[in-house]
């Protein structure tokens, strides 16, 4: 149902560069295993780069914004203008992601991959097959054609990224109604009910969970999407941000640039975008565990484990921004630490 | 037994900056609590700094390193020698510590706090009143003259920091056999047995685990400090430069200076010195969860929860540089974000 190139093969780890890089691990000064997942990233990444020396200095974070028709059932506890003022906010550096984005020296690009927003805003790419999606409660959020025009903005995305040359990508999202997209998403692919993946997202309470579940549940059930296809779930009760996701997921990988795995969200379309092509899968790098009740479902699913814990619940792909030091420093102490002979540190007696 | 000023009282948290961050996080565009730690970590260092714009930007961090004289028990997996040989890369520039601190942009300052150096060495502060203690399975670590100069060693070093307007200190360590040392302290302080504190260290076996936990305990025994007063368990089976460290961080802390601490040694050091001066504790901030298995006993004495978790157990002070660019984000965003009246987003309804 979805372009051709979304099933193509990504590159596969590189074996050399990996066994390499275990082998400069073992010789560093310091007790082999000592510096913990940060060995394991740096071995990963040179596998993943196929290269001696990886690297995490060139990191541009992409975010994808759209609006979600499912908002008139009262699932949220932001009004959906939200959605456009906070793009704004994103363009104009006042944003979480805009400051880290600024620290960590990471370009960022906001696309407008379906919002309701009537014109073209300034320093936002506008790239979007409709605006919103439709209500899933009552029909298909999606037709066919839709979902794969956000496929390829995706695909757009990255291919701009890709003149700089980037060693990771971040992708963020941005969308009022979003979380409750999501759970539908991944309830739907992991056939379960929406009770055990449907969290607060920006802040609703006990009743208004409730609410999203028995919503999201409906919703399921009238489309008959339970274990169902990716494209159909997508489709049925997906979001433009979120297909979009996918797509640069899928066209970075195939691009061989590891991409850094925000919260929920971008989970979720990391889950679906496994789902259609799992050559993909080695190339999301999990950065942390949100404070989103399905969150951990879905990571499990990907049987990804988070670099950080620390109840972040934001999205804008803000999790992976404030991951992303940790990688840089696991490249720096892979590529910049003596070996036991350089140093003339007597090793431990084997 | 020690020197007066140790028992100084420190500044108090400053609760009119604290309740001005905790406002200001409230107006941020975000849900509030959606960045979760890096919130609380951001308010509390605005009480502990007394300012409306916490910082982290110079972190100057200070290896302190010592020898035991419990190693001639064959508690360690390296030789004795390797704590001299770790300290010249430390100062070469090669060690794990050397590259976070040229990452982050820290000054690294090493102490010979009291190794078995016989000589001055180059790039590395000498100031220590004995070359290693005295192995504490046979007599006491240390005189209470000893410890009084070590402490005062670990005040002098935070003495030369201060010029350059430290945000926080890190201290790191290193001493082949001082996860012996802070086992038998931690045990001691906290009247347990050395099986539940005593962990691997830089990798011996499940046997030498046990032999270390014996040793230990047969000390405790010998020397009558299980639940002793902290003075007299650290002239028992202290380490040189764990006092030191104990030393610098009230040094730091009567300065109105935080503390990231490191991993296990450094968090040994950090309860003995608020048992010797609660007033202390506020300024001690834990930065990670180490796989060495008494840690998370000592930071649940010290009431820490620490910001990442990631099997780190190679000491240097290097978990709490890894933490570092964390705090910093923390910062950055609490002082950079815009609010929502700034940025025109509208908030939710109240």
């Amino acid at each position: 149902m979805l372009p051709e190139w979304i099933y193509r093969q990504c590159p596969e780890i590189s074996a050399i560069h990996r066994e390499a890089a275990i082998a400069r691990q073992a010789q560093l000064t310091k007790p082999t295993g000592a510096l913990g997942r940060l060995e394991q990233l740096a071995i990963e990444l040179a596998g993943l780069q196929a290269t001696d020396q990886p690297r995490a200095a060139r990191v541009p974070i992409i975010v994808f914004a759209g609006d979600h028709g499912i908002v008139a059932q009262g699932v949220s506890a932001y009004p959906q203008e939200v959605t456009i003022a906070m793009m704004a906010n994103f363009a104009g550096g006042g944003a979480a992601i805009s400051v880290l984005a600024r620290e960590l020296g990471s370009s960022l690009e906001v696309v407008d991959a379906g919002t309701l927003a009537q014109e073209a805003m300034a320093g936002i790419v506008t790239d979007k097959p409709r605006h919103g999606t439709r209500d899933f409660s009552v029909e298909a959020a999606l037709t066919p054609a839709e979902l794969a025009f956000a496929f390829e903005a995706g695909q757009r995305a990255v291919a701009r990224a890709e003149a700089g040359k980037p060693d990771l990508l971040i992708f963020g999202e941005m969308g009022i109604g979003n979380t409750t997209t999501s759970a539908a998403i991944a309830a739907s692919l992991l056939g379960i009910s929406a009770g055990e993946i449907a969290g607060s997202g920006t802040g609703v309470d006990a009743a208004g969970r409730a609410r999203k579940a028995h919503v999201i549940d409906a919703a399921i059930g009238r489309h008959g999407v339970a274990g169902a296809s990716p494209e159909k779930i997508l489709c049925a009760v997906g979001g433009l941000e979120i297909a979009a996701i996918s797509g640069a997921i899928i066209a970075a990988a195939q691009r061989r640039i590891p991409v850094l795995i925000d919260g929920f969200i971008v989970s979720v379309a990391g889950l679906a975008t496994v789902r259609l092509n799992p050559s993909c899968q080695p190339f999301l790098l999990p950065s942390h565990q949100s404070a989103e009740q399905g969150h951990r479902l879905v990571l499990r699913a990907l049987n990804a484990q988070p670099l950080i814990s620390l109840d972040l619940r934001l999205g804008e792909g803000s999790g992976a921004a404030i991951a992303l030091p940790l990688v840089r420093l696991a490249c720096s102490l892979h590529n910049g630490m003596a070996t036991f002979a350089q140093a003339n540190v007597p090793d431990r007696p084997s």
